[in-house]
């Protein structure tokens, strides 16, 4: 089987691919003297899409494109040979083919492009047998307040890079390439940590001084690989390919301000200052959800986002690589922030929504922060030298 | 007088604060300790204020505020007392006092807050008769198609850092801070190279490819200062301040396409590859006007843009500290970007003026940009210890 083959063709190598530590802290890597000469190149061929397991970059931005109306397999072919080769140039620093504007291609700045299916994808190329069973819009959560305008889509372009300039020029030339095929229906952009500001592998802060994302399977380690990464029993064509969850999360920053900090780490579980667990002295003690204080009281809150957060089954995890946002303010306002709440399994169905509805029935946190739109896609594998994009979807 | 011992406090040490090299590249500076030890801290202090001289950051937000009804000169008087201090702390990588967040204030990555009086200010304060004669809009320019919602303000925030997450937190405390006081009028999000992408130095491309910015007066060097800063001559209490006009420039992306290197090159009267003028070899080569080819026409065309924005008179120059805009696209576009064009000018009507009339009359560059914003601002001096931004003006 092809899908056989290409994962021996590169085995051993996907990991590194994947790896957080490629790109930068190049010794990490032994024998890859590409990531040794051009540290800031993360490459683009493998087993599995560069952008998942990666390192998050300073910036990534998140495009959903509508299809347009009779667009066919033949045509989603076309356009994604056009983006493979575009990803593939401008992710090594070169110019894109048609690239009217070369100059801009030459720092990368561990740039990814990533490329996502909508069922659209499945539903234009006629193709609904292998559409997975998991992609389709998550159920409705009490909590959600969606707006269409963050909502679904049925192409995902997923750009990160740690310089900005490349990120724009990026999209400009992969949308351009789409333009007979898709239009934008939503942009999002990410940010963190410019790189280099922390130590590497620091856990981000969002914009409400939470230190967020500490529980989280790391690339390279323990059961990483198949809680992200589809073993193609469901669908073969999908064997190293993912899926990603996109949650836009507006995050009150004025109400969040009415809390002091005390107030502010019952909710969450955790110390502002380092993000430990109450019931701990580093931000990597495992929390003790038992213990209780002199007056026989939980430490940690049962209705605490990060009790409520944790499951007894290690099936119920996922990876995540959230952004946070801050658009320009309207009206009264001094912001308009949040998270980009981003995750990758294997089937979000069984591993996100349990943890979803947990969150929505009871977390204390549900009082400022909101969800206002979401996205599922399935992230096809990556592709081996001379293939494209997808090809184990639409070229089979 | 209280300009004079001010000026005198600061005299050399100020145009190391303002320097280029300052904070980055810390052994250029000598005997400057607190820059070696924390490279990435920008001096708040100093006889200017930070942010016009400094080397641009890799984002860079200006935010245009109006002031509320009734705010009086006292009223300023408290935000400029309250914002004085936040910024101080906040660009030491401190939190500032009333800081709901201060983890984030860790990282500041060269930040500097540059704040800004429109006209507002003066009438608020009944200061009209201290308000600088250039202090009102730029005259209409035959090219302008300026949108109400980019124009104008009563007060500038400019938010600079190598580090987005630093510029998101720094704005909301001093917008929180302001409040009471003013709202958000206008914000344009500029972006640049990623620190440490590109060699120190180094000339901006924008989206289009172009480098640009390549005759500029460089900080420390020549008549910068007298060029850029008030001599105090016209407004005594604006001695050692200064203007910024900024312009919002859309860039047609889309037409530029249609155009092949070398009618780009026509149009700029530069290489794309380098940015060195067709007359030359290398970027900072001086162009020569009067060159003509085999067919006696001549290299560079008259209306190119180098021609038009040279002018025979030294004094029609400013400081530029552009930096790129590229917002979500909507409906069938495929990109929203152009420049946020900043300059810094003793006096922007005899300085930047005449210049944008000249490229407005004629510049074949103006099918392809279009001014959609305008603003003017004046910068007040810095502030010395235990002074405040604008005491100048407001606390004589």
């Amino acid at each position: 089987m092809a899908e056989l083959s290409r994962r021996r063709l590169f085995g051993a190598g996907a990991v590194a691919v994947g790896g957080a530590a490629l790109g930068w802290g190049a010794g990490a890597v032994t024998g890859n003297r590409e990531a040794e000469a051009a540290p800031s190149v993360v490459p683009f061929r493998g087993a599995r899409q560069a952008g998942v397991a990666t390192a998050p970059q300073a910036h990534t931005t998140f495009v959903g494109l509508d299809l347009r109306p009779g667009v066919d397999r033949a045509g989603l072919v076309r356009l994604l040979k056009v983006w493979t080769s575009d990803a593939e140039r401008l992710t090594a620093g070169r110019g894109a083919l048609a690239d009217t504007e070369p100059d801009l291609a030459t720092r990368p700045a561990r740039l990814t492009v990533t490329v996502g299916f909508g069922p659209g994808v499945f539903r234009a190329a006629g193709l609904e047998e292998r559409r997975p069973s998991w992609l389709k819009p998550l159920p409705p959560f009490a909590i959600d307040r969606l707006e269409e305008r963050w909502n679904d889509g049925d192409l995902l372009l997923q750009v990160g890079s740690d310089d900005q300039v490349t990120v724009a020029h990026t999209l400009r030339v992969l949308l351009k390439g789409a333009r007979t095929v898709a239009t934008v229906r939503w942009t999002q952009r990410g940010f963190r940590r410019a790189q280099g500001t922390e130590p590497e592998g620091t856990t981000m802060r969002n914009l409400m001084g939470q230190v967020d994302g500490t529980v989280n399977p790391r690339a390279g380690t323990g059961d990483f690989d198949t809680l992200v990464f589809s073993d193609g029993a469901q669908q073969p064509w999908l064997a190293d390919g993912t899926s990603v969850v996109i949650r836009r999360i507006r995050l009150d920053l004025d109400g969040w301000d009415e809390l002091d900090r005390p107030g502010r780490e019952v909710v969450m579980g955790r110390r502002m200052s380092d993000g430990a667990p109450l019931t701990g002295d580093a931000e990597h003690d495992e929390p003790d959800f038992d213990a209780v204080d002199a007056g026989g009281i939980t430490v940690i809150a049962p209705n605490s986002h990060i009790a409520l957060a944790r499951s007894a089954d290690p099936g119920q995890r996922f990876h995540r690589r959230a952004y946070n946002y801050d658009e320009a303010p309207a009206g009264e306002a001094v912001s308009d922030s949040g998270l980009i709440f981003v995750t990758y399994q294997a089937d979000p169905q069984a591993q996100f929504v349990p943890v979803q509805q947990r969150l929505s029935d009871a977390d204390l946190f549900n009082t400022w922060s909101t969800p206002i739109g979401s996205a599922v896609f399935a992230i096809p594998p990556g592709c081996a030298p001379g293939g494209y994009l997808g090809e184990q979807l639409l070229g089979g």
